[in-house]
């Protein structure tokens, strides 16, 4: 069987968050000159497996392997959130290069091979998995015009030519080539921290549908206007997000989350009474069932409110992303790996955060693992994984990989 | 009887207006150029009286009547909050002017006289009644030199010494030499004209106390973050608000207000839970004992909030005014004035916003009549009144000066 070596997957992953030292992690967003860096040094280990390497036009690295046989493709991507952690992402590509060097190492796979990508910007600096999207064709060149930095504005046009990518073409992956893609990750929450697990396999990847409440009333003096005849579209907007946080867990799946992370007042002023209100609430669920049924009950809490007065009350949807389902040879895969490595230690659990395999499982069988996260802090600094629980989710992703390349010829 | 001249005084209102016009209404910021005309357009009005005046170092306006008898003050503001409206405050200095008139071309008032003040930034650019207070030597120099407009940030110093007042000495009043103050002002509110009446005979000025609430939880990934574990302090503080909606209704007294007007949460983004919220909640009374009620369930509110978890909350007052009640006799001669002139048509009732009378009440008897608002609209361009209940107002005014200062005799 072929075999991780521990050290240096600790050791790669150090050497990553030495390109981007912010405290105790990493700052490293979108094509920063510490983004590009990792990168290359990327492309240089995929080059000392003998992997063909190439750079894209929108910042992804593919490392492709020379084998005949059967190949999976494993990566996930090397930019952080702003002041964030080591391993968001650096995991599942340095997690995909060693499980690339182990079976290009092992006579016993010498047909089969290990594609690695790292995908450019998931954590959303410009856009909306662009890089992924890019690799399977799903981005066109209007895109990239129009996208910019959300923290600095600058165009992804600007980004790319500071990085020496203006003009070099995006390379499309064929999903036939692969068996799948398999992804691993931090979980960010607390689930196998809580419950002593060491591996999520994970069996969806949830849906995320996003909704802005507007409330509408009169905006008039606080001190002279009689509460009898107030129209106060503030109170009437936490009347809202009372109802919705009471009416919710009755009707919620096991899974769900839902948040309401913005609430603002319209002037917002001490003395004056809100004319206007705004409330955010963001749902995530794997199932669609369940998050029609949780849109049906805000829609009509929304509608009560507006029906019963004095102020108007709406909803609309301002995001809409699928739950995607991992593929059930994936799941048997991670899950088989990690009983055979820590027998029990392993649960079956849908992602609350979306991943660059969500997009990759809509054109070849995709799968992902969790390993736990240090008191389930993620997108802070502070965020951490013990040492042994990286290298034992490495074993476990690379376990899982030589089993479905196995299976596969 | 002495007589004014209605005419004159919506000329006089109109040419106030047209040094600072703004849309149909006036843009007339404390110490904008615009502001600093309209005082000296007022002491030329005064000076052709033939009263003293003055244009003090806090740009306060003072006419001072010569007359060796009784003697009333009488006026209100000049300056407009932002692109408002044309008669909050211009109304009361106009009627003090044209009453200073009357009393002076009347020979059988020819020991008395009306001396107009027209009191700075009760607008509140820079301060908190910085014009009436320094008038009564409440205001020291320090407080003048850190003070600062809060749209502009300019400092009251640079801003008086632009104007032309660097250096010049404030005045300060002998409260023993009036009968008292009267100010006239719109209502703001919609009272008079929802019951159609002439004349609000003030009573006292409310109370007003603000508080900060906070609630503190954990901020974290909306997406992995279970429901259980969730501290969410933006669900709290809308928990908060609703409590006080609902309980405030009960136990408040029949002229009580409330404001909540701004409420924010942090981070305030779609995808993260908020870990901090504040609620500015805000209250005014005529009653302290009704002020001290609703203080009380707030508190209580606020710390079962706490207690019942999963947030802290605490609640701390950020403002303090004192209800101020107006004089008995000046009370009694803007109502016989009422009477006499608009039989039927007259109120007694609070004054929900504050106004210079409040600082004057504390060191003379004061008294205030309000004129109704169209649509009780006010801080906005389309604040008005119409021209005969300006006129109306001018000469129920007039006519409780002449009552007072007869009774002074």
């Amino acid at each position: 069987m072929p075999e991780i070596n521990g050290e240096r997957v600790l050791a790669d992953l150090r050497a990553l968050k030495a390109l981007a030292p912010y405290e105790g992690g990493v700052h490293r967003p979108t094509l920063s000159p510490e983004h590009v860096a990792s990168l290359k040094w990327l492309a240089a280990e995929l080059g000392a497996i003998g992997h063909e390497t190439k750079l894209d036009g929108i910042a992804n690295v593919f490392g492709i392997s020379k084998a005949k046989g059967p190949k999976l493709l494993g990566g996930s991507h090397l930019e952080s959130q702003n002041h964030a952690g080591w391993l968001d992402g650096p995991l599942g590509v340095v997690y995909a290069l060693e499980a690339a060097r182990a079976i290009a190492a092992d006579p016993a796979f010498a047909d089969c091979g290990v594609d690695v990508i790292s995908c450019c910007d998931e954590e959303g600096h410009f856009g909306n998995f662009l890089g992924s999207r890019s690799s399977i064709g799903d981005v066109d060149e209007a895109a990239i015009d129009s996208a910019a930095d959300r923290t600095t504005g600058t165009p992804l046009r600007r980004a790319l030519a500071a990085a020496g990518l203006a003009g070099v073409p995006r390379h499309v992956l064929d999903p036939k080539r692969y068996v799948g893609f398999l992804e691993a990750h931090i979980e960010q929450g607390d689930w196998l921290e809580a419950n002593d697990l060491k591996i999520g396999v994970v069996t969806k990847i949830v849906g995320i549908r996003q909704y802005l409440i507007t409330t509408e009333g009169m905006q008039n003096h606080a001190g002279t206007t009689r509460m009898a005849i107030r129209r106060d579209a503030g109170v009437a907007a936490a009347r809202i997000a009372v109802a919705i946080s009471d009416h919710f867990p009755g009707i919620a799946g096991e899974r769900t989350v839902w948040t309401m992370g913005r609430m603002a007042y319209d002037p917002g002023a001490p003395s004056v009474i809100p004319g206007g209100a705004e409330l955010v609430l963001q749902m995530r669920d794997p199932e669609n069932a369940v998050l029609d049924r949780l849109e049906v009950a805000a829609k009509e809490i929304v509608a009560d409110a507006d029906k019963s007065g004095p102020c108007r009350a709406s909803i609309r949807q301002t995001r809409r992303t699928e739950p995607a389902a991992m593929a059930q040879n994936f799941m048997d895969a991670v899950r088989d790996a990690a009983e055979a490595l820590v027998p029990g230690k392993h649960v079956d659990m849908p992602s609350g955060a979306g991943h660059d395999a969500m997009v990759f499982s809509a054109h070849m069988p995709a799968g992902m693992l969790f390993v736990p996260s240090i008191g389930g802090i993620s997108h802070h600094w502070t965020e951490n994984t013990s040492d042994a629980d990286i290298v034992l989710g490495a074993r476990v992703y690379l376990d899982a990989v030589a089993r479905l390349l196995k299976a596969a010829r």
